[in-house]
């Protein structure tokens, strides 16, 4: 069942829903308002990030080897819409050719955003999901992370390898620096990426407000290659999550892919016969779904041949295939209450 | 959780349950009845629909290649009975040895039914699941497909290769005729089968009141075959459904397997020791379910030995062994309250 | 969603809620009490089971070969804290640094308890889950049960190969000894592992009353090796599940890694570097998991490299990799409001 399909009743009343988190001491409910900024005050900073917050020269980070893929990236508020309007003021499904009525659909968004080095200028407005983090087997990934956000958040990588220290996870009175980036604070994390790394991965938020941030927006794709196999032509990253009361304070909840809701919204993607296709998949909400392209299908790793794969949260996975079909395509999540709460999109081949 | 469960309390209460789609402005609700009819007057004909209605040489077909598996399969409504009394008039799950309390478990379906060529004769009655659609690696799917029910259905295949005008689904603008084959409209579909197809797979509606005609019992299931491969002795299908309030009109929610519910009512399967047996399992709700047979095991392509398996809607998968365990068997999906609201059979071994 | 997150309003409330099964009758919901012994009237004793009391001959049992792996386990009542307190009477999270308040964390659970050969002694206290039970392929594993509950209970094996009188499972009409277990009864399960039975499995209670026992805590790992692989050096087993109101009559629920809910409470597994590593993860409850270990990653069979897994009731799987990376490590679900309400842990690795 989706949790995301809340009526507007539900939130208004009192509380007895399911319950998201408890974070100092306070309940969050999946169909209430939090006040993350009020939540925040319950939290108290650790010892070891309050030692560095002293003496910087007490984080250890394991020496770049390899190739340096270096990022500057910003955890910062936006307004963020996840059904924009249309040329004719219109928030519309294209799947099912109708006006959509959820009421608001914006509000302030925590939103990853690159910067050119040195955090000289932005590279395009903050996002959700944030930049995507690349790199080969070999390489280091050195990411310079500041907080702007109202509340302590964090950088936590699937997949790679990384010390103790650079996990940007909320570990209570064990938490490391990187684990609890304060407002108006920088961390660099220094992640690796030895054999047996590569493969589609996923970054977000993982310090002590955990998880309203990362449903406020703060997460991202990562993908690891491997410099032995031929990259593919196309790539595509597709985010499946959920936009929720407790994180938006809107009282309808949305089924995203990328951040927008409904085909027409979420990203349309595009690719010419003949290209070899890679979609890059993961989950991060509080739902399992199921990825599902119309028209095609691709080999698992043990040989299966699948068009629909089940995904939890914080599961990734790549379906790679040569482009043969050319037409307008739906891809979406088959749960249906997921499907028909927004959460498919537009494959275009030509 | 199963929200299959739902209380005679929520269905007669106000709205305020999770939604399960929008289809012409209107909510649909998982724990209400909805009006299947009244909500297709709030859709319109699409383009090239009715382009294709005044002049059907629109439609594009793939050339038949290899092998032509013919179909004549029609959608029709029938009273269908997810519980039928036994010979004294009880209804009753024998797993349980008890008599089952749901109410009435009666309803309108909505049912595939397979005819003699030409539609000449029906070759049985409409069925939950309908008809096993099977073809080899390298041959062509010919389905004449006939809706007699009220609403615009269609047909929509899993893994099989079919070209965009072919995959019978709704698109809002985009529609192809395929996608909305209006009541007491033909439609033929052409599916192919190319290799890299093999593999168990369903059939279901994706028309534009979708998903309410594929709770009604608008699903199939259907087998691709490499002909390199032994086939297998003894076939099972097994699709993971529920029955819900929306599509059914009934208070109760049902867990079933191919139709029916409680072990006696969901098929009982029979084979024999030494038979090389496939059980085709797949899943088409909004749930997510695992497949688990007593006292036995298969090998995944990937190599892993397992006895029970994750599935979520619209996945689907094989699983085959060599019969060696003589016995009354239980196989259930292993989500303790789907299988104790009746989503488990007999599995008998002689 | 989580059910796993009822409020105490809804559990005072009137029914209404999920169901979580149906007993002699009776309804059973996921978010109130249940008395299983009042539940366990309205279940009457299967024929062949009233035979065998008189008859204690007409159990049929498989010939032991290979060696023989014997077990006295029996099924006991024993209080059980979900959230022990610690040396200050306070209930910690220590992921998240904070007290909980769940009010009472106590209840009468059922737990499996293994003795010395003929019940002569108690090896340890009942726990949840139970005993491991392992066994190498070739083996034959005896296990003399002795129910002390008071309610029919059973152990019905995951992966084993089993005859059908062996699977420790309630069938109704043609229940057979093994799966109804009454009260002060023994019965000896015997269960073979033959090639294609290796793997991390679970065992379980399927008997009259199922699931309540279970969701009392009658659940436990099981391994079966295989003698040609080399033996990790290091095994963690690892049960996904859940205490709800229907089995513990408290009015909280709790998400739970073997019994305990909550990082500290839960196990702390330890390794060093240069280990070579298994999990043992399964999971058992309404719910469906993900498992992930931070700072780490495993191949799985099909060469999938992964750190974060999908798992439904009854799944079972072995993430086994060679221990490379030191610190203080969380492993957890990866479903925001299981992580969140207790389905995590530590890993420390020096």
């Amino acid at each position: 069942m989706s949790f995301s399909q809340i009526d507007r009743r539900s939130f208004l009343g009192v509380a007895g829903g399911a319950l998201l988190c408890t974070i100092g001491g306070q309940k969050v409910y999946l169909n209430q308002k939090a006040d993350v900024e009020k939540l925040a005050t319950g939290v108290t900073i650790p010892p070891k990030v309050a030692a560095a917050n002293k003496n910087p020269g007490l984080v250890k980070a394991a020496a770049v080897t390899g190739n340096r893929k270096e990022y500057w990236i910003a955890a910062e508020q936006r307004r963020w819409n996840i059904i924009p309007a249309n040329s004719n003021g219109k928030k519309r499904d294209q799947m099912l050719n109708q006006t959509i009525k959820k009421g608001k659909t914006s509000f302030t968004a925590y939103a990853y955003r690159q910067y050119t080095s040195g955090f000289g200028e932005p590279i395009g407005e903050a996002t959700v999901p944030g930049p995507l983090i690349e790199a080969n087997v070999g390489d280091t990934v050195v990411v310079h992370f500041r907080n702007l956000c109202p509340v302590p958040v964090t950088m936590h990588p699937h997949g790679m390898f990384y010390s103790n220290e650079m996990d940007g996870a909320y570990k209570g009175y064990w938490t490391d620096p990187g684990g609890f980036v304060q407002t108006n604070r920088d961390f660099t994390y220094v992640w690796e990426c030895p054999e047996g790394t590569e493969g589609t991965w996923m970054y977000h938020d993982h310090g002590p407000m955990d998880p309203i941030p990362l449903y406020k927006g703060l997460f991202g794709p990562m993908v690891i290659r491997d410099p032995n196999e031929t990259p593919p032509d196309k790539e595509f990253f597709v985010g499946f999550h959920s936009f929720l009361p407790p994180a938006t304070g809107l009282p309808a909840a949305f089924d995203c892919v990328n951040g927008r809701s409904f085909t027409g919204n979420t990203p349309t993607f595009q690719a010419n016969i003949g290209d070899d296709v890679a979609f890059h998949v993961y989950a991060l909400d509080d739902n399992f779904h199921t990825f599902h392209i119309h028209g095609h299908r691709w080999k698992e790793p043990g040989g299966a041949i699948v068009d629909n794969k089940t995904l939890g949260p914080g599961d990734s996975f790549r379906a790679r295939f040569i482009e043969d079909n050319p037409g307008r395509w739906l891809y979406h999540c088959h749960v249906f209450s997921h499907l028909h709460n927004g959460m498919s999109g537009w494959y275009l081949v030509e």
